[in-house]
């Protein structure tokens, strides 16, 4: 039923802390499918098939394969580009060029549409060509899976973070009255609600969680604050980089769009707010930007979070066993009141370019924090510790051989 | 030759992760000295003496105790509060009136004036005193210390986010070109020069890092940016939050001071620095501000500063049952090849209000990096990590009952 013939694994987007497991499942999904002949990565996303820019996984040792279930970050590396509809017959050329039989994307829904493309025009030109689409994105904003692995493993992190300074906050007289911590979600708030997990008591933080998913209002946020400031003496504020106002927008978008269209947002909504409270009341105020620590804290991950990275990329390999081609694997909940997830499937096109906001279920009220709802279904996500190895105080991530060697971003600078 | 009478603990100024293994050291060192009586904390830094809000420490349950080994933050609560010079007075009649006669202050170069304030007021109006300073500053900018505990932590969590972060950057291709990461250190560079442990190859981050030793060139900034940029395709910059011009002027400087008549700095070096790239090249930059989370991240404790800042808070009982007073405990590194570090004593008011500096052996030539000389300093302190108790996938971090119960920032908020 499926053809023997090489694969090609490539990541896209931006990475998880546990992306890796996903690849390093993947490798080891394929290294037991008979019908695999070469496994193929594709260094720095699709981008690497363009280049012709790929590198052969076999030849990796054993001890890298394995050690990509402990290292952050792209470790084929990673792009965000958009394919433009004439490059797809390229792509699909240069498939046949290197006899690929099996493309497993890891990526976002981005990703799932470029994929679900490229599936559909080797159907159409009769191309044997099996597509599966691996999920991952710490925004945990794809539709028809309970929920994207590398999720838990940020909101595991940005939960302890803001745990620990909240503590901070509390504890020091005549210093901050306000901290604001912004956290990645352009339109799905699932990353910033999770914070909400740090919080046992009233007085914890974070007091206040601003998601994009309904509209900011100033008004509303100068009295939220105010109404904190009173009872505890200090506000504690989570907010997505994406929140909008009512006109829908970006309280911190810069002028310039990235290879999608998508409004890049500055280091600004937490500045944004900062102005706000500023111009209305006096208290110091620190802003906190995660930034791109969120997405790759290994030292930090979930271990269900990175078990379940490990089991899609080796489902995905058992769904191309099974003849299967254009869809993406998913997470599938169990309803038992023990936590356990196996996997599923969808179909590409359904997941394709969607984005899964939170329900407004989970939202409270106020529209100032998350409810009990989301509480229930994100605790189980961030459950376990990773022990990444350790060398000389630091952790001791691996490098691909192939990776090294072929660096395309040290090799040619854009400029 | 030392008195019967009452203890009393302090901690003063910004917290460490493991600040709290000194107060532990402390109370734990108390317990077993027959000449301490009631073990006296101060909530909220010396606020808690003017204020009468001083806890009974015997009180505490022994796991509560037990569980200051692994909880950041200021676990009696902290101030940034300059006592007057008519303070003084008022102070030792308080002291006086709950008869202390062991004062521990744990806090930095402000917080040993104020102690060695309080032992010279002590000698002359012959009141029976023994005040012992116990050292801590993320800042590491004490002096008469090899280090300072705290530190450890904050670098190996600033290390490790830098590396994270880095592999991230090095992995995307067109996403961001530059990533600049803003760490503590005002006056000292100690912090931001930590992250230089997270580089094994030329390519890793940081590719630059910036201290305010030296004084912080333009021009020179700019043209090193252009050279990493050209050879990596990439540049990673790490920056100190308190870099000046060669003016002496901050460069992320606001308006207002604090208590102590320091200039209050914005989260504004990283967003001056991409200021300056911006006008002069076209890269996608984005800023990583760790903030208040280094020095709070006991979530991934350096087990060699942790076990440090016991060291030096059980070592304050030590001296004062010898009948020293007018001392801070010191850590003293072996000369020999294996890391070891005993306690010594200095006197406070040579390191009152004294700032330890990087010294120019440890900075590079041209400014934008640091030498072997530092590595080898700073590399043993980071070593090893800490087993923090867990519960439901975060830190099981522990409030003092007498914190609780007395919690003064929430009773009255300032406004």
């Amino acid at each position: 039923m499926t053809l023997k013939g090489n694969c090609l694994i490539a990541q896209s987007g931006g990475p998880t802390a546990v992306i890796n497991n996903s690849i390093c499942g993947l490798i080891k999904g394929s290294l037991r499918y008979n019908n695999i002949q070469n496994i193929y990565g594709s260094l720095f996303g699709i981008k690497g098939v363009f280049n012709e820019e790929l590198i052969d996984l076999r030849q990796e040792k054993r001890e890298t394969i394995d050690g990509l279930r402990f290292t952050p970050g792209p470790a084929l590396g990673s792009c965000r580009h958009k394919i433009k509809d004439d490059d797809y017959e390229r792509l699909l050329s240069l498939f046949k060029r290197y006899n690929i039989r099996y493309f497993f994307y890891v990526g976002g829904n981005d990703s799932m549409d470029t994929a679900n493309k490229i599936h559909k025009l080797a159907q159409d030109t009769r191309y044997d060509l099996q597509v599966i689409g691996v999920p991952k994105t710490v925004d945990n904003d794809l539709s028809h899976t309970d929920h994207c692995p590398g999720y838990g493993s940020a909101a595991k992190y940005a939960a302890t973070v803001v745990m620990e300074t909240g503590i901070d906050l509390q504890g020091i007289l005549a210093s901050s009255d306000v901290v604001i911590t912004e956290i990645m979600g352009r339109n799905a708030g699932w990353l910033p609600a999770a914070t909400a997990l740090a919080k046992n008591n009233e007085e914890d933080a974070p007091n206040l969680i601003y998601v994009p998913e309904v509209p900011f209002d100033k008004t509303r946020f100068l009295a939220d604050v105010e109404k904190v400031y009173k009872k505890l003496g200090y506000v504690y504020i989570v907010v997505s980089e994406g929140i909008r106002d009512a006109e829908g927008n970006y309280l911190a978008a810069e002028k310039t769009k990235d290879a999608f269209g998508h409004v890049k947002l500055g280091n600004g909504a937490a500045n944004a707010l900062k102005d706000m409270i500023n111009e209305h009341m006096q208290l110091k105020i620190r802003c906190n930007i995660l930034g791109s620590s969120q997405r790759s804290a290994m030292h930090y991950a979930s271990r269900v979070d990175a078990s379940e990275a490990y089991m899609v990329g080796a489902e995905a390999v058992k769904l191309a066993s099974r003849g299967l081609s254009g869809v993406m694997v998913t997470l599938e909940r169990s309803q038992s009141d023990i936590y356990y997830c196996k996997t599923g499937y969808v179909e590409l096109q359904k997941v394709a370019n969607h984005e899964r906001k939170m329900p407004l279920s989970m939202i409270n009220k106020e529209y100032n924090f998350v409810t009990q709802e989301f509480i229930a279904y994100a605790r189980p996500l961030i459950e376990g510790n990773v022990s990444v190895p350790m060398k000389r105080g630091l952790p001791d991530y691996v490098v691909l051989d192939g990776y090294k060697k072929y660096n395309s971003r040290s090799r040619k600078p854009a400029s």
